[in-house]
């Protein structure tokens, strides 16, 4: 397998849309990152996006969006793994460049959600969880988070406030973050006093419903070189699944699909958690993040609270977690996510981050997942 | 890149199985693809599917099925190009093994169409058509492919009557599939006279609504040498897109996409149009087997319909056409249909296709197609 590059990187702001569609979004993104790459052939795409079906009414995205972009007839390829559809794309990419069957290949990640009402956008997200064990019978996502939190906090004493940290220090982060939908501060007491989803969840442990796309080029490396940036290597790629339903898991506070992908992506790049300089995980709600960097090995298992309120996950931390303000605060299309934290790895790498860069980053991480877990994405970024 | 060989098939009795649902139609296939293989392990899966979402309120399938065929936590991967999820899905489990990134892989379609009504199934294939351009306004699919075989007729002189003989010859061929949702034979006459959906096409020029699945399984030509079994390899392949709104066409007869995605498969095959014994192809309605022939090289611009009059598609002509019944007979569960045509191919190389058997086949074609010809993908199979 040939080694492989992200050359481009491409995002706009993201929020609630109302005045553009899918297919304007996308494209106003993708021209960002092509202008960034510097180079104007693209070989094939590969678009994530979880739910056009159910949130526009659109199927076949991808031809429709290398139409837009100018591109047919080169291949168009959409993914889906629900939330986890961005880190997809980024790894079919991957393969693709890695095989040498084509040297540039755009990945995008797309959705638009507020065309629908909430209700709607609430059963679409369930569709992610398993219909008939779980979602018909009325449980939804913030529900099933708040079942992993519920056993999180009694089985390790995780702390209501340390749930709360996670979402104050990814607003911290995002405020710095001007592309973030919700670039703003908030405070422990804000989060704890906020409307209550489904206990202990409060509405400002959850992510928001979000318009928006990110974009990428990947190209094989001998490409990249030619380019005289920096060059920021894709070192290692893992992609796990997991049972969707929570109730088939032998523990729901532990998230086996990102540790299996994690120990993949660590195998590939030859790289352990102590060599990671920073990683963007996927909070979708605050408990997430907390499993999430338990199940990445940066903090033991029940610990991944206690990191959070001695502050080793923020920006000056051992191992800063979401500089870019994470799902919670920079928004979450869901199509979109695992490739807008692609962006900001490549940013930080590069030196880029503006007010919210990691000093002397050169190994970064993204983890992107599926439902409550039931596919992960995890991969390692290098810059040589 | 290595090459890539399919060492198993398996495929259920396709129609509107009301008593079984998605994920029970999947596994049962799997199955009978991995006993066919002859193996126990995989090491990643793809899965082909249009709108899980809309037709069953699922998606997230690719994790949920490798949960469900006892497969977790290997990469599950769904890929979507409306009615050519399927042969996308063959091209991505293609590409994973020519990269050396897996050895093993397992590529199924699937598809649940009859849990929802009539109405609601023709709104979610609506869905492959441009939303905003196409379907918002009214057109469904039968609409365009009328469209597509009016200019056809103007243009060209193809007459009712050829398009008629189109499903005749495929309910010939599918009267020998067990498999198949409709095995039996219907006449001009019946064509003729069954009830008008978009005129010029009738009922029985159209493609039925159906549950199924279809599953095989690749691996490295390497690995697939010590099975010791008829030696079937990928020896072409080729995707490309177009614009999904037929407005937006030079020219509605041409299919550019399946032209484009054949020129490719062709080259990396080293084949001609003559050198392929027989070609499953996406028959959705009469009207797109014409074009596609034309598309693929096996006749001239305009004479799709006369080849399918002087008997050259038929069983025992120049280049026999959908000797499974194709998607008129067989049926069009859709994401499955590209997966379907594979095993097709696969059963006829290997000689095991009972009294639809076509003499001598050493090299076989597939050609699936998203929409009206936004997407397709063409791949050559080889006896070796």
């Amino acid at each position: 397998m040939r080694e492989v590059a992200v050359i481009g990187v491409g995002m706009t702001k993201w929020g609630e849309l109302w005045e553009k569609s899918l297919r304007q979004i996308f494209v106003e993104t993708a021209l960002l990152a092509l202008e960034d790459a510097g180079v104007g052939r693209i070989d094939s795409m590969y678009i994530g996006s979880m739910s056009p079906g159910l949130f526009i009414g659109q199927e076949h995205i991808a031809s429709l969006l290398a139409d837009y972009l100018g591109k047919t007839p080169i291949p168009a390829v959409r993914v889906e793994s629900a939330c986890a559809s961005g880190g997809l794309a980024l790894r079919q990419g991957f393969i693709e460049v890695a095989s040498g069957l084509s040297d540039i290949v755009l990945v995008g990640g797309v959705e638009k959600m507020t065309d629908v009402d909430g209700s709607e956008a609430t059963y679409t997200l369930g569709t992610a969880a398993d219909q008939e064990y779980e979602s018909f019978h009325g449980i939804t996502f913030p529900g099933l988070y708040a079942l992993i939190a519920r056993a999180h906090m009694a089985r390790y004493g995780t702390t209501r406030e340390q749930l709360a940290m996670v979402a104050v220090k990814n607003h911290d982060n995002g405020s710095m973050n001007p592309l973030a939908q919700y670039p703003f501060k908030i405070t422990v007491d804000a989060v704890l006093n906020s409307v209550l989803v489904a206990d202990p969840l409060r509405v400002l442990d959850c992510s928001p419903i979000t318009d928006g796309a990110a974009v990428v080029i990947l190209s094989s490396l001998s490409t990249a070189r030619k380019l005289k940036k920096p060059l920021i290597k894709i070192a290692g790629s893992g992609h796990a699944t997991d049972t969707i339903a929570l109730s088939s898991r032998k523990d729901i506070t532990w998230l086996e699909s990102t540790f299996q992908a994690a120990q993949k992506a660590y195998k590939m790049a030859g790289k352990k958690p102590k060599n990671i300089d920073l990683v963007e995980v996927h909070d979708c709600f605050t408990i997430a993040e907390i499993c999430v960097t338990e199940a990445l090995g940066f903090f033991d298992i029940g610990k991944g609270g206690e990191a959070v309120q001695k502050g080793l996950t923020s920006l000056k931390g051992k191992i800063p977690v979401n500089s870019s303000g994470g799902l919670k605060a920079k928004g979450h299309p869901v199509g979109a996510t695992g490739v807008a934290q692609v962006i900001e790895i490549v940013k930080q790498l590069r030196g880029e981050a503006g007010q919210r860069q990691v000093k002397k980053a050169r190994v970064g991480m993204t983890q992107n997942m599926g439902g409550s877990g039931g596919s992960a994405l995890v991969h390692i970024f290098e810059r040589i």
